[in-house]
């Protein structure tokens, strides 16, 4: 394990603040820590403590060692939160129990428990159970870098490395999971019907560069046996090159000089009046927003009771109760042995909170940005501090939120805009090769942009060939430098929304575009005019789960979630509408391959279920080596109603990415995502009272600044 | 016609200079007039001048009165640009003859000239053509102002207004274009065959608000003949309620009081070593891009010759040749007498650059921008400035060019960040009702991303209904407020966009994502794996304009713009990949119906053609009742080569748009557009040149400011 997570423990047991929030120059923010925690609150420090204390310390698992593999908020009732939510400007408001769940494993099993830890200095587990489905939990950081440093200790491997010429010493190796490819595939031959838990270790050349990606020992694969931690197979298949190492490292002052001509000056955002957001807690506000920031090692940022000022009625108005990434599937399109079974579940496999490291103030988040720090059990069950794990800042690109010039008038030219000014909360996961800058971006005008940015390092392959003119066959891939293929593979982000429209009980309405002819006859919708067709609407309400899988580049349609227990004035359904943006793939696997079982729901971007507590991860709890047997897909075919009901929206973004050159050997960042928009949720255009800026004078005309060149 | 427009001669002759740049504090701008104009360069107010001396002038046309509605610049033969281009370093090359390109109208015909304005003392026409086909130019603004006074002289009218108990003083009328429906429809029944020139006159109550799109006085249509400018017909078919004033104001301090919460404060942008751009004549160069921003009546804003410094080889390689919105396709859906007809085809209709107005500094565009002017011939032919007509500034949105963390290492986590910092040139067209916000952003990676931003005011209909319970047929639209429906349209919004791909000739590549089943046979692509299917790349290059006719949303595939005549030292073809990003609705209209003959190609988002030099407007030259038989599906109609070619592609982005009460009475912007990305374009991310940028002490710490609380 590497020195920056090894000893945090100092740091985390001096404090009782949950998180430290760092105050930047110019920034005004409110550093309060809360007298009891908020019950959506993540574990802190002392809680994570307590947790491991009454875990190691019950007669329920005797087994040993004993591993933490996730360690979360238990989350109370949804009604239990909301009541405690709406009595929020009560002082007199009680602390819920503060539970936590528990995935350990020992004695070759995963174990379940939940931990009342209310009284953290009395800790009580109080259930337990073994998990004997298939799948197993995250993989902790510790076991992934004890498998690492197997190979070199490996005889045949190091043979193999000897015989390529290689030196030892700059070997670096990391660990893939398996995937899964049926009972036959992932079954222990010793004990039958039972999965063992093992992965993959594949081996890079990293020495002169630090991009090791782009030089795999190509051919060789190692099998670790996680529970035993031993090499328990072992393959050198084929011998390609090692590509050089020149030209691969992306690190400043290693890849050649700047341009010559007029440099890049990157703009400096300041904020003379301080920032608009306040933090206390974990609770941000911000114009007419507010929201829970909370976190998990597993989803990462977690937003919850996302509620709207409506500053027409006064009333605060929820909008959405929990939204996180709830999986990130990553299916290679190489069939041969060295990556078929390349077909991540980044999240499930990895956690894409262990993986989310600190943000560099200035260039991962703009001058103007506040950060929150993190806290996640390790394996062995201690806190470790994440720190610089999210960042909020105010969010200004040059754009508008609404504008209109009227030049209809002859004495006047009227001309009204409001500049876009949003609210980020951003979280950055380099889940091995890839980084997912993950953004949740809330606007005056009551919108939701969710994005997610994709950048970092690609897989790599190594080949035979140097030139693109000697491929013959398929490469599955790109030759993006000699030696060197990048090559085909999806990304399919998945994100749990639950919106609670002004309520909790919504309904799921597409408003399907449909071609009318102009039949000539008022009544009838037509007229008696020369237009020969329009369309109009055809409002589907779906009943359940069933109505509400959607493939976005389908059909064109408004997809709405609506409540329709509340109606404006004008007595249309309060609703949000659920934009797609840029990226929408969905998986061409076929049905039957194991990677498309597991994660089946990637053949469709929009899903619907009820809200159950425990229905969370879209491949399933256990998600490496899950078979999708308890994933989205699986409760979806109960087809359970959903109209009227609470419900919860998945929407997956999705890319087929075939590399190009351009993308060596550090990938530029492409975007997508979806909006959640108001529709009919507001009387009117809430951003109508969005003062204009005041831009009297130009900005700092007067100032005198030492620190300018610096 | 309004005083803004009336008066702008003492401006346009008291200056030799071109375009006048604002110099903003803290940015540092080269503003340096050319010795003579580079041949793309927009007519100057002299040659614009010296047009319309030479047309009046002219023995050709001796009808009067005469009207300009075109005049552009007639652009020298590609070949003779791009040499004179390649010369550019030296100082001996020669300037080439200036022409222009007008279209009159007089004694009731369309009459095309060219002129030679290169000696703008002495021009001469050189042809002279009428135009006998169907349409008409772009509507003048003088006479759209005149029109639009005749109603409250006509007596029917008056009437109509006074039956209503309205106030005639508060009555404001717009001009509508008619559309075309056929032979029978657009024919004048005197003249046998010759469409009558004619526009509809819709009238709303302005009054106690600037907002009278929201106060149609429904049911009354008046149809003027433009060249007689007389009322030729009248309808008054049905009365509905005038919606109220109340709520529909968007002025500031109109609409209430703001946030009683933290109000927000838009960040400032400021950059002290000041802007990263440098401007001389129309020439932007930025970082690695260097590109010219021209101006057209019709089109706005025009970009070409773009091309990027290849920092590994030091060329400058060419990208773009030109680029501009094309037309903005407008169709409502409601077929009913007051609706049926509008069916926009804005560009050509209204012009886009006639109605681009003053961009407001520090709102419209950051407070980094620097505005360019623009300069167009009025309907007397004398020149109209443009004042702040574009913006150009670097915008930072806090976003990611690229990054990575490496947490593979055990002793060392490597962080690598480039900030996202682009260059912007903005216009804004507000043409009627509705605002686009249209941006050509240039990026370091070698990226063009294309975005148009919809704001500004619905087209709204007067009805009976107050509550949505009273809707029992098809509205055609949604209730916004008591007595005003927004109704269904859509917005297609196609550019051309002429790439020249590192040289002239380019080729279209389809790489469609096909599936394939594993046949566990290695030679065949196969492996023997328990991998089931994968996908690979079937590459289509489209022989000709037949097969480059593609719908986004219908099949996966990545649209490639490559040079076959240029390989990468890998051996990849040079290329640029065409990404859809939000906005791919395209048109379902019936074939047969007539606003859809007219733009037949909004039922594709990307077509190709062959370079020709006078295929620029996708519904035709003449689009005001235009039949779309010169336009963009007819010229693909032809097929011809488009393989190895100079190419053009077309892009359009579409919309559906279903009203909801928060576009009321101002619409918060939605966004939409494309990128062109570069695909084995470099041999490597162009962006690994980048700097880092300095952050070394939080900015403006020792700042003494006095105007901050301005």
């Amino acid at each position: 394990m590497s020195s920056r997570r090894g000893s945090c423990v100092g740091v985390c047991r001096s404090s009782l603040a949950m998180f430290r929030l760092i105050l930047l120059a110019l920034s005004i923010l409110t550093t309060a820590a809360s007298s009891h925690p908020h019950p959506l609150d993540p574990l802190s420090p002392a809680e994570l403590t307590a947790v491991r204390a009454a875990v190691l310390a019950s007669p329920l698992i005797s087994d040993r060692p004993l591993t933490f593999h996730y360690v979360g908020l238990d989350e109370p009732d949804k009604t239990d939160v909301l009541s405690y939510a709406e009595a929020r400007s009560s002082s007199s408001r009680a602390a819920l129990p503060r539970h936590a769940f528990v995935i350990t494993r020992a004695g070759g099993q995963s174990h379940e428990l939940r931990v009342d830890i209310t009284n953290a200095t009395a800790p009580t587990v109080l259930s337990h159970a073994i998990h004997h489905g298939a799948g197993f939990p995250t993989l902790t950081l510790d076991e992934q870098f004890e498998a690492a440093t197997l190979p070199p200790r490996h005889a045949p491997f190091v043979e193999s490395v000897r015989r390529r010429g290689l030196d030892l010493d700059d070997v670096l190796c990391a660990v893939f999971p398996v995937g899964w490819f049926g009972d036959a595939a992932n079954t222990n031959s010793q004990k039958k019907g039972q999965q063992r838990r093992v992965v993959k270790v594949m081996c890079f050349m990293a020495g002169e560069t630090p991009n090791f990606y782009a030089r795999p020992i190509e051919g060789v694969t190692l099998v670790v046996d996680l529970d035993r931690m031993a090499i328990v197979d072992y393959k050198d298949r084929v011998v390609y090159p090692v590509p050089k190492a020149e030209g691969t490292d992306y690190r400043a002052g290693k890849a050649g000089a700047s341009y010559t001509r007029h440099a890049t000056v990157p703009d400096v955002v300041v904020q003379p009046e301080g920032n608009g957001f306040h933090i206390d807690g974990h609770f941000v506000s911000w114009a007419n927003w507010e929201f829970h920031v909370g976190f998990d090692m597993r989803a990462g940022m977690v937003i919850s009771l996302a509620s709207i000022h409506d500053a027409e009625t006064g009333a605060r108005r929820r909008v959405l109760y929990r939204g996180f990434l709830s999986e990130i599937f990553v299916p290679y399109m190489d069939p041969t042995e060295e990556w078929y079974y390349r077909t991540f579940v980044d999240e499930g496999e990895y956690g894409l909170g262990l993986w989310a490291f600190p943000l560099q103030p200035g260039v991962d988040c703009p001058a103007n940005a506040a950060y929150l720090d993190g806290y996640y059990a390790g394996q062995d069950g201690k806190p470790v501090q994440n720190k610089n794990m999210i960042c909020v800042f105010e969010r200004y690109a040059g754009d508008v939120a609404w504008r209109h010039t009227e030049a209809s008038f002859p004495d006047k030219l009227i001309t009204e805009v409001r500049p876009e000014v949003s609210l980020v909360a951003r979280m950055v996961v380099s889940c091995g090769n890839y980084d997912y800058i993950l953004d949740w971006e809330f606007k005056t005008s009551g919108s939701i942009k969710v994005t997610v940015s994709l950048t970092g390092l690609l897989e790599m392959k190594g080949t035979d060939y140097t030139h693109a003119d000697q491929i013959r066959q398929d490469a599955h891939g790109t030759l993006l430098a000699e030696n060197t293929l990048g090559l085909y593979h999806d990304h399919y982000i998945t994100y749990h929304v639950d919106l609670d429209v002004d309520g909790t009980n919504n309904s799921f309405v597409k408003n399907v575009i449909t071609t009318r002819r102009n039949t000539n006859t008022p009544g009838s919708g037509g007229a008696d005019t020369p237009r020969r067709s329009y369309w109009t609407v055809s409002r589907e309400v779906a009943e359940t789960e069933a109505d509400a899988r959607v493939d976005v580049n389908a059909v064109p349609a408004d997809l709405l979630i609506v409540n329709p227990n509340k109606k404006t004035r004008m007595g249309n359904e309060v609703g949000y509408r659920v934009v797609p943006g840029a990226l929408t793939a969905a998986s061409v696997l076929d049905d039957d391959d194991y990677p498309q079982i597991v994660a089946s729901y990637s053949k469709k971007q929009v899903w619907v279920t009820p809200y159950m507590r425990d229905e969370k991860w879209a491949p399933g709890l256990y998600a490496d080596q899950g078979t999708g047997n308890d994933g989205l897909a699986a409760w979806s075919g109960r087809n359970r109603g959903i109209r009227n009901e609470d419900i919860v929206l998945w929407y997956t973004v999705g890319l087929h990415h075939i590399p190009c050159q351009e993308d060596f050997p550090v990938m530029p960042t492409v975007s997508g995502g979806f909006e959640l928009r108001p529709a009919n949720f507001f009387e009117r255009n809430s951003l109508l009272k969005t003062r204009p800026p005041r831009f009297g004078q130009p900005p700092f005309l007067n100032c005198s600044c030492g620190s300018h060149s610096g």
